[in-house]
């Protein structure tokens, strides 16, 4: 971030009056641009004691394989941008169950938001994204190749509840990674 | 937003290749503007059947109260930012039992994540931005005069899910405001 989104003068960092962080700042409009962390949502779709996943066309991680998921854009609720990845990464239409997992990765500023969800009907196929859509058997999870260590939490932590009688929304996973 | 923080160039609106949204994109360096929503993270402060409010200091809702809350800063943990805004606005240290409530206001790009936590000790009193900080007994709360959406919304949740002896964090409150 170099120069002012509103006034286009070049931006200096300072602490603004009753602030106690850095920000950027316009001295000529006075702007302050904050700098926030990113939700992402996604959806562990699961049918039938199996769970849907995508091959990752896309870097990074390209070949890997991970949940439905993706930045929440304006305008949505969390859960609404769990549905619409699932729908676009996997064209699988889901109902959701819950909150599964809530894992922060704040040297990315990224939270994750990842739902429990159910298949409506057993349609899915890959999206522009996805290279390929796999319904896995929980015992047969590809655990050396998922993409992203906030899925391999959400998968492990779905896993040993549904293991343990627990019910994997009430026990909320929550997780946060210094990368 | 007009201009590019990274050349300055006058942005336009346009669907980048392989995507389906509008976006701020700049025409000379190709940089995509993307918005997003902000993460608003906070406590609900309990102590022997009390809970800890604060009487905001500023606008909006100035003189109206809530709990102690405020934006993630990048670089946070969620639960890191929740105790860091309780103790800028209220000098109190908690500990954090778990997550009571998800809330999304789609229409200002806002998801609240609201914590349950346990006041470490008995010291508290107002930071900058707040007027006066009060432990209020679970029936006394001034309920015609909180602030937000979000916090009435869980602190009804808290205090319901007490009533009826559930676990108000493994009942997690999940709501989305369209306002």
């Amino acid at each position: 971030m170099k120069y002012c989104s509103y006034c286009s003068t070049e931006l200096v960092i300072k602490i603004p009056e009753g602030d106690n962080r850095e920000r950027y700042v316009c001295p000529k409009c006075g702007a302050i641009h904050y700098q926030n962390p990113k939700i992402i949502v996604g959806t562990i779709p699961v049918c039938e004691n199996k769970i849907l996943l995508c091959k990752r066309g896309i870097e990074p991680q390209y070949g890997k394989w991970t949940i439905p998921a993706g930045f929440l854009e304006l305008g949505e609720k969390v859960e609404e941008g769990a549905i619409r990845e699932t729908f676009e990464e996997a064209n699988a239409k889901v109902k959701i169950l819950g909150l599964q997992t809530v894992y922060s990765i704040p040297k990315i500023g990224q939270v994750y938001l990842l739902f429990l969800a159910e298949l409506i009907d057993k349609h899915y196929s890959p999206g522009s994204e996805t290279l390929e859509t796999i319904l896995f058997p929980f015992e047969e999870l590809p655990w050396d190749e998922i993409a992203f260590s906030a899925v391999k939490f959400a998968l492990e932590k779905y896993i040993e509840d549904i293991k343990f009688d627990r019910h994997p929304t009430t026990h909320i996973g929550f997780y946060s990674k210094k990368i």
